[in-house]
This record gives C-alpha cells, sequence and structure tokens, in this order.
C-alpha cells in the first residue's frame, strides 16, 4: 500500500538540551511537529485550513515516545514522518529520528488525532476532506 | 507614594535547567508571569478578565534582564512583582528575584505593556478601568 | 502489595497554552517531572544524591500519554504518581492529572528509566541502592 | 568599523506560540540563540570551543528585547545578528528580527555576555583567544 512520507532535517537549540547535555525527553515533540508540519506542506494537509475551512479541531490523544539514543546540542535530526492509514475517524503519524546522514535511528514515536467539531463534538466517521484527500492520494 | 507589590515563590524545574547546570535565561520570563500572575490575584488585576469584560489585549513592548547569580535545578525562588506607577498609558511591572530566605539578588527586570483594541489600535490614554483601579489603590 | 503514591499540584502559565488555549500536549511532560520530584522528595529517592552517590544515570527509555480533557490557563491540575514495582532494572512511574479538587481525570501517562552507570553502560540487575531503598519500603 | 553581520533564517513553530496565537515573547531569545550560533559557525567562534579549549564560560548578564510586531505560527522569521565591538571584556550582539523578506522590523535586542573561568572568577581583561580573533577580523 501506498505509504505517504515525508523526510526533513532540525537543528538542536541549546534551550533544548538538559543538564546531562542531552536533549530533554520532551522537547522531541517539537521536532514531531516539525516532521508533521513538513509532512503536511508536502501532501496538502493544512491544519489551519482544515479548520478554517471545514470548522476542525484535530486533538491529540495520545502519543508515546522510543527513546534509543540521545541528540545534543548542535546537531542536526533528521525526520521521517508516515501518515498511518486507517478506517478509523483518527489521523495517525508514526515518526523517526535519525542522525544527520541516517545511520542510526535515534527515537521513534507515534501520535493518534481526532476530528472534533466546534462545539468540541468528537466526529466518529472520518471527515468528508479527509476521505477525498485520501482518494486523491490513492489509500482508499 | 504606594507601591503594589506581591511576593510568591516557584521551583525550578529539571526542564528549565541548562547543559552548564542553571536556569537557561529566557526561563526567568517565565517566572516573571508568575509574579504577574500572583501579583494580579492579590490586587484584584485580571489580565483575562481586563480582554474578555474591557476588549483590552495587553501586549508586552519591552522587556530587560539583569542576571546576577544564576538559579539551579531544584531551588526555590522568591519572586517581587512592583506595579510602577506611570501617566503613561502602560502597565510597568519591575522583578526581583531572590534565593527562597531573600537573602541574595539573582536578578531583576522589568516588562512594558501596552493597551491594544481587539482591532490592534493602540490605546494612547490610560483606559478606564484601570484609572479607576488606580483610584481604588490610591494610585492618582 | 504496597503502593507508593505521591500527590502535588500544579498551576498552569501563561506559556504553557498554545493558541487553542489549552496546555500544549508536550508540556505536560513537566507535570510529570513535578509529579516525580514531590514523588522522591517524600519517598526519600533524589536522583541527584543517586547521581553523585552511586554514580547512576536514570535515562527515560519510553513514555506514553493518554490525552482525556485539556488544561487551560491559570488551572491547578492534581497530579498523582505512583511508582511501578518491577523486578526488571528498571524504574516505572504511571501519572493521573486531575483537575483541583480531582473530580475528573485529564490525562495519564507513564515514564520507564533505566539505569546506567558514568560509560553509559546499562545496569542489567536492579541496583544495589534500589533493592536496599526496596526493602526498606517493603516492596521486596 | 567593520561589522561583522550574520543572517540566517527560522519557523515558528505551533509550541512557540501563545494563546493569541503569536510568539509567546521568551521565545524570541531562542531565535537570538539562533542567531548566535549561525553568527559563531561563520566567523569561525564556537562557543563550545571556547569553554573545551580555553576554560572559558560566556554566561549572559543582560538583555533587552523591543517588540514591535508579532510572529506568528509558520511564519519565517530572518534575524540580522551583529557583534559589537567594544574594549570592555565583553561579548556583545545586537539582534533584528524581520519577516522572510526583510521589509517589516518585528523586534530588536541585545545580548551582554562576560567571560568567567571555571572556578566562576570573572575575567576582567579580554581574553587572548578573543584579542587575537578581533586582530584577525581587522577590530583592533
Amino acid at each position: 500500500m501506498k505509504q505517504l512520507r515525508n523526510t526533513t532535517k532540525f537543528r538542536v537549540r541549546f534551550s533544548e538540551v538538559d543538564s546531562l547535555r542531552i536533549v530533554w525527553h520532551g522537547n522531541y515533540l517539537k521536532y514531531f511537529e516539525d516532521g508533521r508540519d513538513a509532512w503536511g506542506a508536502e501532501f496538502g494537509m493544512d491544519f489551519i485550513e482544515i479548520y478554517e475551512k471545514h470548522g476542525l479541531l484535530i486533538p491529540l490523544i495520545s502519543t508515546n515516545l522510543e527513546y534509543k539514543y540521545p541528540l545534543k546540542y548542535n546537531e542536526i535530526g533528521l525526520i521521517e514522518t508516515t501518515f498511518i492509514n486507517t478506517r478509523a475517524a483518527k489521523a495517525i503519524f508514526r515518526f523517526e529520528i535519525y542522525d544527520e546522514n541516517r545511520t542510526q535511528l535515534k527515537l521513534k514515536g507515534e501520535t493518534v488525532q481526532v476530528f472534533m467539531d466546534v462545539n468540541n463534538v468528537l466526529q466518529l466517521n472520518t471527515p468528508t476532506f479527509l476521505e477525498e484527500w485520501k482518494q486523491k492520494h490513492e489509500m482508499v
């Protein structure tokens, strides 16, 4: 099946590193957002537009991270973001963070998001815009 | 003249400390917000209410910080927040951060805020709610 | 079996809230650290002392979070931190975040840490200090 | 006199924006660090090397920021970092942040750093490595 995967890079800031001279574990979720934004830009899914045009918020309901090797100050990380296709009314992304040359997996994780309208009502069916987007990308 | 000053405490988090094992310099602005919130709670100035009731935003236009001695992980800091009275249509706060027992000044700073309506129009005169608040606190 | 559980509170800062006016999802890991620090203070496990006295680092190898309801600016959160006893050479903590009055579960999660010496060698057996601490707390 | 100025760009993250949908004011100091790092890479001043080779820390003793216009989520900012030459034993940097096309000044600020040896003794004279670096760049 078709996999929509984006690869982008980021640099570790001094302020993101803790007293053990490695990235503080919560900051990797910022790099996940870099990955998701770059993925959205590549595959035409704009989360602000989804809100403004379709009136849908996409809150995160769960995340998990597995830490293998730390990143350090000033290092360049490479993040691969993959959209996981599902029949459920969810947006699931898988993330893998590597060193700049993609020789060592540093960390992997996943985020699960759902769709809510502006009255905070959970959408039980996949929203129309997402169905259409999936058809366009040959995912259904 | 009357000085409205609040004193509150905070604890330094692990995630707020950098690789030199001291608070990263930008994080002190979070403690300033702790001070300003505690000051507002003590003297009856609720920034959310000002927005919802009076339609005014209070953006920060400048800040400065002078660092004397660093705070470390798990230390308790004491912050003194003082409202600086001015005829200008501004809200000026002065901050001093000490160790828990107030024996050593660690850092001092200031923030200057202005008043803008919801159309981002700068208010050139002190807003009515602030004039009334000042009268109540014998500042005019 | 005996459960070692700590309860502590925290306040949501303005800087921790995102443009949807709820805590940015990565910031909950800061509250987890508040919980773990308060737990350590209550039950006599000082992570800095473990490093300085026993030469052991306790890196996080995985974490997961399940988001139910968001916290907002200036809200007080209550966090319950529970040490999960295990025969493995790991430190596992479970976290539950509630509103101030503990009427609604907002979020739950878990962190898993391992023990490494200063040469980054993973400890395959539970360190002696932890065995002794467990005996003292009637966990073995 | 010769001015050593670097220009680099950054993107605003979702997690850096506050509930007013603009960058939280303390986060601009992270962009200042992006600017200082890029400046150091361009002009051969590596702050880690200064510590490891010359045993000198370069703590920040003051900073100030003047906010003109805010940056928003996903915007690209352009930051100009200028080294301000001084006879004092200090490292002074001036920062200007613009929109991507450099048509509007969003913010400016300054940081002042001093030199301390590993025993936290303040260096009253400009360190030798810095004098030599200045000569190389025709600043003395």
